[in-house]
């Protein structure tokens, strides 16, 4: 129905659950690792990153990309990650999307899920 | 298939497309307003803003909520907003986010896209 360039991104979402080691939603420079490699790999340029740590536990870490944004927020408590990137990049398929959730999924040692892949349009 | 203590938010997605205003997409003060003024009414605790003026055009804005966060960048040369609130309220129906998108629709004098509500889960 849409050609690419009526398209305006791609969303990605990602429910990560059952982490092997119940530290990893709390480790938060792992996180910000992951999400480096990331934006590093794929060469995302990062204009800001955000982070708040809450009490008693859980972590949202928002990183502003030229691209748009990538987020993380973790629920330590339920062994979960919410993970989340849309990218304006008009990618032909969904390839691209398709490495970051399998690194994602090897790096946090979670049950796999499928990702959730939006296209976005103008 | 799954209760509500199993769900960990919802996520809205809406493509505005068309705004009557086609100042809309560059008028930071506007958007800001209207993404202050979804966080008082449905009472979301702003932890941190962050925003970015691309050139020649184009803004990005990440309001890091402590329900997770909400989200607008825009493409002025496309008379488009790309609008992304997650929150982790365990809503027991959409009712709230087909307000907010009812919302956004006027505030944008946009054409109608129906909007997109994930639910997130555990």
């Amino acid at each position: 129905m849409f050609s690419n360039t009526q398209c305006s991104g791609k969303h990605l979402i990602i429910d990560i659950k059952n982490i092997q080691n119940p530290e990893t939603p709390n480790n938060i420079e792992k996180l910000k690792t992951m999400m480096d490699n990331i934006c590093e790999k794929y060469e995302f340029q990062v204009l800001n990153k955000i982070e708040h740590k809450f009490e008693p536990q859980g972590l949202s870490i928002i990183y502003l990309l030229s691209e748009s944004h990538m987020t993380i927020h973790t629920f330590p408590e339920r062994n979960y990650i919410a993970f989340d990137l849309y990218t304006c990049r008009n990618y032909p398929n969904n390839d691209v999307y398709t490495e970051i959730h399998k690194y994602i999924m090897e790096e946090t040692n979670a049950t796999y899920e499928p990702p959730t892949i939006i296209d976005r349009h103008f």
